[in-house]
């Protein structure tokens, strides 16, 4: 691995796929893979304190270089002693670069060569982040994963866009590496090129050649169907290299983590658990649950039987008056209950990993999600 | 005490004034007393899990009969086993009434000498609470302590009218009292007369020949200048029972605590920890942090040195982020601190108590605050 702080140890490999159970060393701790992180975008999981947040059994944490460079500042993050300290996580933590921002906020956005222009959702200012401030910002932050910036587009989009995108996300990742100086700190490359599986390949070499700490596939998640994005999964990680975590940016909905484990990912991150929780939607085995409905009125049970979250000591009764009475304490809950769904999952899915049974794992808890979206609720 | 399942015992009586450190036995559990009780009005103290709460120092809680019984509705609290297994807190609960409310929704409300009628603030459609309905809510919600109904007007007010809902609120007092049929539930009279001394005294005397288990002290905090509400304290607790718990209604700022004790107030609640919390405003043993403030931008320190509270493991720098950025997390967090402040102050008050050097206490505990007032900050 090119940077000697971390260590990426494959511990099984699933023998009916790619999958594979793995460990993740980091200046801040051993991550398990496959690993989901929940977003700290603004440097906290939204509602969830970072004690709370190592009680449903997260390891790791993404937040966002762009948007503390915003606010507040990456010189104020470092002045406080960086941030770990700033979040009070003591764990590894991701930052991703602002790429991502550049399609989220793409009417605020400008492009050249040389870099991207932000005119600030916050005070209207203009920013120009380069690869190399990208980097830097990161660098300020000290997050134990700095991502490269890359340029992320919409899907569907002109073949020709998409082309100049990704070959501009490679000339981008390079200027990113030969920039990098922390030690204690892994650069991550980005692959781009839509749902082209040429263009996919060409781009996993092309970053490969670069000799980066990890890899990961990005500009998916963007409103493209999911088969889409399994095939284009099934295309981009054979040209990864095997010794180097795999990261799929934004994804996803349970069924996605487990199919893209399935296809050779080690590590996910996506907003789906707290949002969703956050209106009233919570993840368990037997498939969603709408709070708000007025079946759980006076329903005493907890969202799920054996969960041991802090919204599963109380019943569904209560959370949905929660919900309906707009009390905050709801999204609280409900945004620690789909945390430690999504974590719980992950576990499970180590665990059938670790004892090669993660083919008969993964279908199985397909379908129970099915099964019961099948019946009248 | 009228209700065998209660007992209150005075520990010590303070040798400089009125104030007293004692204990109330209930079917929950023992409150230390003084005490001051975090405001759940619909079933949670906003933003923080009843875990925390506990984590906090607090032993009981106050809940709103009024409120619970528009949502979910009080049926509903019942069927799934109680409003403390409900709100999932296992220590004491009081519930206010809903006499409060004739007085903050004064224009929803309708009053008869049978009962006041309040047109919802949820769907519009009217319900009447009578003195006897307010004690069946509250059987049904299950709380340790009910309070009687009770005829809040604004201050400063007509005579005539100011002393109309006095005697009502004593009318209403003894048809609670001649209604409550639960054996393991309390029940408070609530003295009224506005700042009316000899009404007051005269309020306190009929609600005592009523034996109710405990008195508060209702309608104040609704505007008037701090020294009134001394002032009438002074003249309505010499007037209740020395055997039974004296409670503050509503009240309030730390130094109202700390002048309420010395003239014999046993118990408070106050909304104000946790929406001042809400608002950024920390309470410290220096007075006030109002955490949106520039001067905290990269200010490394706690809130409060020594506090336990989740709050104080970050820094006055991550709060105010937190809050500029609209982080749910600022609201939490602050609402622990100050509910923790409120909890630390009255367990230092009890400890001056015990070792009758209330008096020095709580000159010097004011001063604390006063003087770091007066410096630049």
């Amino acid at each position: 691995m090119a940077n000697s702080s971390f260590r990426f140890t494959v511990l099984h490999a699933d023998s009916q796929g790619r999958a594979r159970r793995s460990a993740f060393a980091t200046p801040h701790g051993i991550v398990d893979m496959p690993a989901f992180m929940p977003v700290a975008t603004q440097g906290t999981v939204k509602g969830v304190d970072a004690r709370s947040l190592r009680g449903t059994g997260t390891q790791m944490v993404l937040a966002n270089a762009y948007h503390l460079a915003f606010r507040p500042g990456e010189d104020v993050v470092a002045a406080v002693g960086g941030l770990h300290r700033f979040m009070g996580w003591d764990g590894p933590i991701l930052t991703d670069s602002g790429g991502f921002q550049i399609f989220s906020l793409a009417e605020r956005t400008r492009i050249t060569e040389d870099h991207a222009v932000f005119r600030s959702h916050i005070d209207g200012r203009e920013v120009a982040i380069s690869p190399e401030r990208a980097v830097a910002i990161q660098e300020s932050l000290g997050s134990d994963v700095a991502m490269v910036l890359d340029h992320v587009v919409a899907l569907p989009n002109e073949p020709g866009l998409v082309r100049e995108a990704a070959e501009r996300s490679v000339r981008w990742a390079r200027r990113g590496r030969d920039a990098a100086r922390r030690a204690d700190q892994a650069l991550f490359g980005i692959v781009q090129g839509g749902l082209d599986a040429a263009l996919r390949q060409w781009c996993a070499e092309q970053l490969t050649r670069l000799d980066l700490d990890g890899y990961a596939v990005g500009g998916l998640s963007v409103g493209e169907p999911p088969a889409d994005m399994y095939r284009t999964l099934d295309a981009t990680v054979p040209a990864l290299p095997a010794d180097r975590p795999r990261y799929l940016m934004g994804v996803g909905r349970p069924e996605d983590l487990l199919e893209a484990v399935h296809r050779g990912i080690d590590l996910f991150d996506c907003v789906m658990p707290t949002r969703n929780g956050r209106n009233a939607l919570a993840f368990t085995g037997e498939g969603p649950l709408r709070l708000r409905n007025l079946k759980f009125e006076r329903d005493a049970r907890p969202l799920e039987a054996g969960c041991p979250c802090p919204a599963c000591r109380h019943s569904r009764a209560y959370l949905r008056h929660l919900f309906l009475a707009r009390e905050m304490l709801g999204p609280i809950l409900l945004s620690l209950h789909n945390v430690t769904y999504y974590q719980r999952l992950l576990a499970a899915a180590r665990q059938a990993l670790a004892e090669d049974r993660f083919g008969l794992f993964r279908q199985e808890t397909i379908a129970g999600w099915t099964a019961a979206a099948a019946e009248p609720r």
